[in-house]
């Protein structure tokens, strides 16, 4: 096992939203510690206490950050009681959450997972956090530690394979239908999907069903004209159902969890 | 002509919102290629699919940014389809963005202004780029390279005098009266017209006209008492019509697009 | 008295929102004046005009930052009047902000406070700003000039103990009972207060009472279902009403400015 490289790059995904300056202080902890840090905001709008979501970017976004990136996620409605706080190594990168389901996506693939230990945060100084604000008192400063490469993974926990399962069932996969559901919403409207491209590479004639409603699957937007529904595999390589220039998620009032269902209209 | 030299600073401007992490995996993007690159979210509250609110505050933003920016915008709806790509190189600054009309206010007295080409993108290792998201798969990559200093503007394309006007006339300009429209509003409710200050100058005592009303031009929002209305030369140069500490844009049920005329109450 | 000794990471806070570039071009001026300047979005979602909220959370938060770091803080409806500008040097740390109240929370403890002198401002270059946007032709090259070192306080204006008070009165503190407001609401819904904990420490079972309910004190928000309501002394050390999983200011119909009381239930 090799140790780990780190890039001076850390991001922050929460459902802080924009309000107040909790993201903030987040970056002032971290740039206290390792003035050299590039931190960037992944996502703050996650919808409050949903950690799913949180999950499935982070999945999905970290490919595109450097090798060496600290992932740090904080959707915690559990802070300061005695949920665990998770440390996954994986693909050169560091991913920090606590152990809601949140880190799920990854959790399955993952190169090696931590469990924090209290002694080693004691050992570190962050014995002592306050009980409703371990972004800012637990996860910046071991993101910083991280990023400065002052810290192992082994450093402040032991491996696991214990953790909280996600909360969104993975999709179902038949030989010609796969299940799964609306994960988030864009601010175009566009209703975005778990279903993986992957999982109906083999279908001759894919059909995605939302809301009673059925679409072909388009290269892009521009493909239809504005105003008309289309379906496609999005740039983050999952199904998503969009509306040119117009929203899909007004015109079919559908909402994050809703069932998608993709089937191969030309069966063999 | 003499060679590009970047500041290392990029600036991003698009219709994303704040919902989920488009922005941010352009960032992933260019700090894996430019570690040292400097990143400033300009704006991504444009509304959706309406490239001439980009283009007219990178326009009047870019003077504050150092020699050597690059400015990337991404309002695309033909994202994926056969719209061209244009770099502009103007006044030590370079401008990335889909040729839709987005970037006409800078066009028009541009320096060199060029057009993408798919031979030069291959060479770069980006002619294989998602469908929907160029903004973290061509301009992004693009940015970083220039931020460093590794690439020239003729690198990428070639010169065109071929581009896709903007998608707002013009304003109208006589001796006696100026017409525009508001072309965005800001967090105050401030209607930000697209007349420059300077085509009223020689006004002796310019009336400005929204909505039915008539509002004097005034120095600052202080000089008039709290909920009156006022016009004014604003700090980005352009008349602006403005409510002292309220929402102009509420109180007089004004939109982007709402004609505004200037005309002289004083004439000789 | 030492020198000021920066760290280069400056901070805004403003109530710019998030339309248009104007927190991005006061970037792009500090960018200019001082490339290696590291600057964080404290918040920009402070109500429109009221300083009070910037000045709560500037106090509360720039402990969390580097030693030598520039709070500047523009909420500013005199902006272009005679109001004047003031310059806070306190525990190794630099506040500008308009002198509207806005740092009141700081200023009866603070080190040093300066007004700004507009011969200072000529000398500096900065004695021409615009009538209506000072955040980015003052105050901006004002703090990446502190930030880089480039400026001591007693550069820029004279030292002065004449400042505008705060618009939130102190708590009220009795031996068995402390009164306040609502300062902020925060994404969630949490009702955060101007009761610092300290004020309550004596208390042998404290009751808050907000919108005539009253509510116990817990530790964190998990202490109670999904649902219920609570009281705590939060993250930023002050009495903050909150509902578990939801949003208290919803349930409540609570804004800000609403009276907060705390009693001892448990009299001697």
């Amino acid at each position: 096992m090799t140790d780990w490289q780190p890039s001076g790059v850390i991001t922050i995904t929460t459902d802080f939203g924009h309000k107040g300056p909790f993201a903030a202080v987040m970056k002032g902890v971290i740039l206290t510690r390792f003035r050299e840090a590039s931190v960037v905001d992944l996502a703050h709008d996650i919808p409050a206490h949903w950690p799913p979501e949180a999950g499935f970017w982070i999945h999905r976004s970290y490919p595109y950050f450097p090798p060496g990136t600290v992932h740090v996620a904080i959707v915690d409605p559990g802070v300061g009681t005695d949920r665990d706080i998770l440390l996954v190594e994986h693909d050169g990168h560091i991913f920090l959450a606590p152990d809601n389901g949140l880190l799920a996506p990854l959790l399955e693939d993952a190169g090696r997972i931590f469990k924090l230990e209290n002694d080693s945060l004691q050992k570190l100084g962050l014995g002592a956090p306050s009980l409703t604000f371990h972004g800012r008192d637990i996860f910046a400063p071991l993101a910083a530690e991280f990023a400065a490469g002052r810290l192992q993974p082994a450093d402040v926990g032991n491996e696991t394979a214990d953790w909280t399962p996600g909360w969104l069932e993975d999709p179902e996969v038949m030989s010609d239908r796969v299940s799964g559901v609306v994960v988030t919403i864009d601010t175009f409207g566009n209703l975005i999907s778990n279903i993986d491209g992957s999982l109906i590479q083999d279908f001759k004639e894919p059909i995605v069903r939302l809301a009673g409603h059925d679409f072909d699957i388009k290269p892009t937007y521009g493909r239809v004209k504005p105003g008309n529904y289309l379906a496609l595999i999005n740039s983050f390589g999952v199904i998503e159902i969009a509306r040119a220039e117009g929203s899909a998620a007004d015109g079919l009032g559908s909402e994050r969890g809703a069932p998608v269902v993709v089937t191969d209209k030309e069966l063999p």
